[in-house]
């Protein structure tokens, strides 16, 4: 009973093939193997964008720093939620990239909303050369909290960075989930909706660690290459990186998982609506689940060995009447039995 | 007849296995992988150092760059050879980590002597506040050019470092080749020679793509994850670097790997030395090759498909006879049938 | 009437007088200037901290950033209110001079709380190695609204920070007149009250342009020297620094011009409490004054050359009676007859 | 005898005159006062350079570091002279503004040669993404050897970094002594010869610590704001900055006080040159001498007190008749008194 994160389940046996495959005497490195041409073709037609320029990293967070990074300058800052995971769990390393670039927090809520927007880019540079100026906008989808805007949300928000005639980020490190939520395309998520620059997540959704960078302005191409290679981030065996990309794109794996993850998560979710015990602190619309029950049903949880993080409260006190919250992020791996299981420790 | 670097290569079939083997289930991310704590029990008994630092990064240019930037300041100037690996070829990663540090080059040849290496130390700060200070001396062994420092001469480098109260860094991107052909323990070519952090390499000798730090000062450990983390190189489902370097300590395939690449090294050198018209411009130390000979004979080379790099001069050319530098590396991988037909192309 | 900020009047005599009288011969360079000596004894005693290390820069912004860069490390955050200058009014310097540290705000508020900071400080690190680290507080002495921390307050400010074991800061770009507010003694508002490093002000309280660095910890010293010059901050020509800080500490020159500074804001306040159509949006503690009166004042002192911020809202707009918020920052040097015109035209 | 340095002399009646003027009422801070209008057009006017971006800062390395940092990516390295004061002398402050941009060094002499410039620019970038990428091409005139570029030799210099589409910036610490040394005009000097960005420099030269930084191209200008904001370079009183500027560049005070300071090093020079123990290491150009003669007679110097820096070699020693190198530089306010005494006393 594995609910603590989607970054911490097998990979696909399509991905480990593919590194298998892969493994075939000598490739020219760092990015110059013939699998990433393929990858190449792959993630334009993925997101009909013919000219776009398509990188491969490992981490989530180096696609994140380094497409903000080529984006932004030093002196300006980067508008982004109150709980992005650039701003809370990347150590520092979009500051780091940018060269010492802000980030600003856009209200307190998981998503971002028009106004709330508009409103802290207005604030920036009301104190010319005095005050940071005014950069990019990022954008998580799925968010944090696992929902998920809507095509509407986003076009909204991109036209309020347009407006200001600030470049968009999407940090998509869950970027399957949401297409499969909202049963778009790739570029109706993106380019379409006024994205300049994408992180296309691979390592949740069944990946061993590869995230693509998706440039639709391929004169920053070479730039970004640079910075790649400043931040150590260009893999001399790169193939392994294409194989793993290949294999994802190929035969909607990449698809299929996500819509495994995001379906375990409605089962998991159906079970725990029809549990009075049980309230949702966000309405799950991808494959994360955050609600909250008594401590007694979290120690049962737990004493049965379920993982998840209490997101709020302590496991520890006095009250087992107490509501605590569970994050409950359901990877594509996750059994049926498992769910079930979980299901029966929270009825009790 | 791929001889252009190493690492282009296939990794070994068992480091492929060794992520299937732990591509079972969840697994804790981040490094608190299980097989991570192996991996550091293995590394710290290989280097008889107990109390040894370990991490993994998945790129060279990473761990060198980070163990430089846990060991130096943004006003200070690393010691280097003048065609260090973190000179020319890592876009100022160096600089990038270090906060911009300066990398002062020692000497205008591949092996640092320590007349130079003391010249150079000696030169700086005698400015004061005004210049540089003095900061880290970071080593390559096996060196670019294919030289290996003995141990002797190691420890005369440290101990003018020493004098200096310099910390010492070794890249070891080939350290097994190095080790190989100096027939020691990876502690006698490290603390016990006076070195203070070491990059491991695995990805140049058969690894898909992951590098030791090992930081003899465990004071440093959480520094250095906190800039590993900020650089993002910290990986999620971690698993898969710990299972790569899990398999490439077990049963000794870090040394039969080297052990290999260095006996190809040496029939193709024991064949060129026998061939008039080849000269060596270094000796031949470990797994690389630097020897010229005429152009004629690389035209016929390459048109035969062997790839390297012409080192000095151009292939294209009026002067048949005009010799030309090549640097030929030789990967584990590599066949012996490979090597022969190379042979028998440069015989005529 | 120029009530727009007092980084705009005149230096006083005695400053020009001094960098007159230090204009003779030569002198040694880069702070080894015979003044300086001087200089470094009278902040000792003003402060009473015979071990300070003492430093002169330019700029506020300098001595805030060299100030906070040399007590905190890249994968840190800084807490600091929401409107500190160092966030608002320093185009990411400190961003810059810390290597891309973060800056966390602490409540909305002008002045933080010892609640909303032990939040804020209590909120980070709950990510280990994932998020930002604990770094310095930052406090702000007079605040930027025009508002002084009593001792008791900022004895709790700091007490939380030592709970954390975390450094200090106080940006005294006011810091007269936050003294004279207080009638405390430096000491008492600094390292009495918990404090490890002050910028201390003379820019805008009738210097040139000059501020002291106080490092109550000289194990920081040499630190502080390597970055200031990194930073391009020592000057040569020290002498003419040291001279107006000689200057400004003579005579108790310093008190004086921030006795005259508050005194004049008192006699702005007095005068303005006394008109109904004013409100006090903060009360003044020091010489500036946060106060809402209707536009059409507003309008009246503009067409009569008074010179200060409309803070909130804006001068343009139909409405005549709407009420509009003033910053009036009291310089030493307005004269009486200045404020008393300002008063006229209020009154209408 | 002072002819240790020019930053050491005193500021010349005029500028302190200036700096009482400007001090009068209340003046826009930031360079929004108005000397700084006449400043402007004043370099312009010198300049010949109607369009040219004008900005003030108060050292020289601030000068540098904030035109490299407009000029140059974090990418890419520098070229200079291996003795250039960016590279020697400002504690990595370029590197710093850069964001890691690394200095190669161009040759190992004091004047850079168009063959070692070509050399080292085309070395750079034959690997590709991997090695630092080409940048700005850094002149210092008067080099630090006292010597000076004649027209063409800086004209072919820029023309080499024109063939690779490099700027060049022209590092004028001591622009004045190089233009009365040449007898040209500052626009010959500079754009007219290929040069992109300019370090005027006023500190070394009689004033009290200003620097001007001449952009040709305007498009530069927000940019290089933005970066003096954010390196805590912009002044809020800046009318002292503009003042001494304002009677630096009035009555030709910069012109007289070169010439003035170059007379004396001809004096000086010639004195020398009559003496047979004395020999000349490099020709004075401009204010500077480097020169060798007996221990015994440095020490008959120092005894007397004169006082400059033995360049090469050490004051003590055994040997009387040993040669050390001395750096002479002469400051404008030198007297024909202290000249002539030192030349006695070399005499001996």
């Amino acid at each position: 009973m594995f609910f603590a994160s989607d970054n911490s389940g097998p990979a696909h046996g399509a991905i480990l093939d593919a590194l298998a495959q892969a493994n075939q005497g000598f490739a020219m490195p760092y990015g110059s193997d013939k699998i990433m041409d393929e990858v190449r073709a792959q993630v334009r037609d993925l997101f009909e964008a013919p000219e776009a320029a398509v990188y491969l990293v490992a981490t989530g967070t180096a696609a994140n720093s380094l497409a903000l990074a080529s984006y932004c300058q030093p002196y300006e800052t980067v508008f982004c939620s109150a709980v992005a995971h650039i701003h809370e769990d990347e150590c520092n390393a979009p500051e780091f990239y940018s060269g010492g670039a802000k980030l600003t927090l856009v209200g307190q809520e998981d998503k971002m909303t028009t106004d709330a927007l508009r409103a802290s880019i207005a604030k920036e540079e009301t104190r010319g050369v005095h005050g940071p100026q005014r950069g990019a906008v990022s954008i998580t989808q799925v968010t944090e909290r696992g929902s998920v805007y809507s095509l509407d949300e986003l076009k909204a928000l991109t036209a309020v960075a347009k407006e200001f005639d600030l470049p968009v980020h999407l940090d998509g490190a869950r970027f399957a989930n949401a297409v499969v939520s909202l049963g778009c395309t790739p570029a109706e998520m993106t380019w379409k909706a006024g994205v300049d620059v994408v992180s296309f997540g691979g390592t949740k959704n069944g990946c061993i660690g590869v995230e693509a960078v998706v440039l639709f302005d391929p004169k920053k191409a070479w730039e970004f290459e640079l910075r790649r290679k400043r931040g150590a981030h260009l893999f001399s065996k790169h193939r392994y990186l294409s194989a793993q990309m290949q294999a994802y794109l190929s035969d909607e794996l990449w698809l299929k998982s996500a819509k495994q993850a995001n379906a375990n998560c409605e089962r998991l979710s159906s079970g725990l609506r029809a549990i009075e015990s049980v309230s949702f602190v966000h309405e799950p619309q991808a494959n994360m689940i955050f609600c909250a029950f008594p401590r007694a049903t979290h120690q049962r949880l737990h004493d049965a060995g379920a993982l998840y993080y209490v997101w709020s409260g302590s496991l520890e006190g006095d009250d087992p009447t107490e509501t605590l919250e569970a994050r409950l992020v359901c990877d594509w791996s996750i059994s049926h039995a498992d769910i079930d299981q979980f299901l029966d420790l929270v009825r009790g």
